[in-house]
């Protein structure tokens, strides 16, 4: 069986999670905190980050969430994660490094300095200025959502793929911080409330990281 | 006619450009400095990043330096980016993150802004605590492809591959800068020279960022 280091809060083990459920590949969770020192989770990943997949009887680990995805995209044709022509895929697969990358760095990467650790390990409060700055961002790429949507039925054009997992999995750690302003990105509202319905989601909903509980909405499909 | 939006210190450009030359794709070049405002390039990637691809005759346009690798690695079968199985192909999307990600943030993109930015645009000098840790960085992984080279003829297992072509990429950047310091990194040392004498880096060797000359012995095949 597949090990998957992660935890809760890290978007990249989310978006590989749900990746593995949608095609019905079974892993166990196994906790690794990137900045303590498990020797066997920074031997597997030499770049020190999650996730990082391995099944010990194959001698086999797997690390960074696209080179995992992509993995299992070639080796399991269920639920593609990249349907279409080349052309769809490029597109797919721009829109995930759009993702992983800008609305990550933009917005993910300095709510989780900001609310996780300096709430569990610094002991210090928000800088108010970086929060407003990271709603600034988010509110960009709400935006940008809106606008796929608007134009196609799924982010990444008229199927289901990887760029909605992307997507879904940095919205979830933000609105797992409390971050998630809508205000008037309905069409982005909508997207999300079916992407948290989906089966492959629920146990996201249940993850939780010690000493930081989620607000109450968040674990609501509804909401 | 391809052409490639890129500038001629993104080592992005620089990865695609040695992908689409392995490849024998033909293409143009086409200068875009990300910061200024270039009206057709920032509507092809709303990311506002180099490399962008793009066939006026087809109407595509293809962003995200990987995903433009991947597409031309499913529609020409010429020299493979990502030879082997699927594991070999995870292990080398790692690589090519790893580089992409953790030796552009930590090396070349600090050096861009210390040694690029500020010389340029903001006639400053460059921060030398931060021209400090890059080196360290830097040292880091030139540790990691010694290794790499040590254990398997390239640095993705026995072929060459895009994991060779990111990580040189990048080198190639950081070189540029005059900041590519070998000392005792002697497997690397032989590993870059022999990427350098590829004709795919010929061009690269050529082409200058305005206003910023590399050093003497950066065009140096031999160096």
């Amino acid at each position: 069986m597949w090990q998957l280091y992660h935890f809760p809060l890290c978007p990249f083990s989310r978006k590989v999670q749900l990746a593995l459920s949608e095609k019905k590949v079974p892993f166990a969770l196994r906790l690794a905190y990137p900045w303590e020192d498990d020797e066997d989770f920074h031997r597997r990943n030499p770049a020190g980050k999650t996730p990082v997949l391995y099944q010990e009887e194959r001698r086999l680990t797997l690390a960074d969430s696209q080179a995992i995805c992509e993995y299992f995209e070639e080796t399991e044709s269920k639920s593609p994660l990249l349907p279409g022509s080349a052309q769809a895929r490029a597109e797919i697969r721009r829109l995930v490094a759009l993702f992983d990358d800008a609305l990550y760095n933009g917005v993910t990467a300095p709510l989780l300095h900001e609310k996780m650790k300096k709430r569990l390990f610094l002991r210090q409060s928000p800088d108010s200025r970086v929060l407003r700055q990271a709603t600034r961002v988010l509110h960009d790429h709400l935006d940008y959502i809106d606008f796929l949507v608007d134009h196609n039925r799924w982010l990444g054009g008229a199927q289901l793929s990887l760029a909605d997992f992307a997507a879904a999995a940095q919205l979830s750690v933000i609105d797992y911080l409390d971050c998630l302003e809508w205000s008037d990105h309905s069409s982005a509202r909508n997207w999300y409330r079916v992407m948290k319905s989906r089966p492959s989601f629920a146990p996201l909903l249940t993850q939780k990281m010690e000493g930081l509980p989620p607000p109450r909405h968040y674990a609501d499909v509804n909401a």
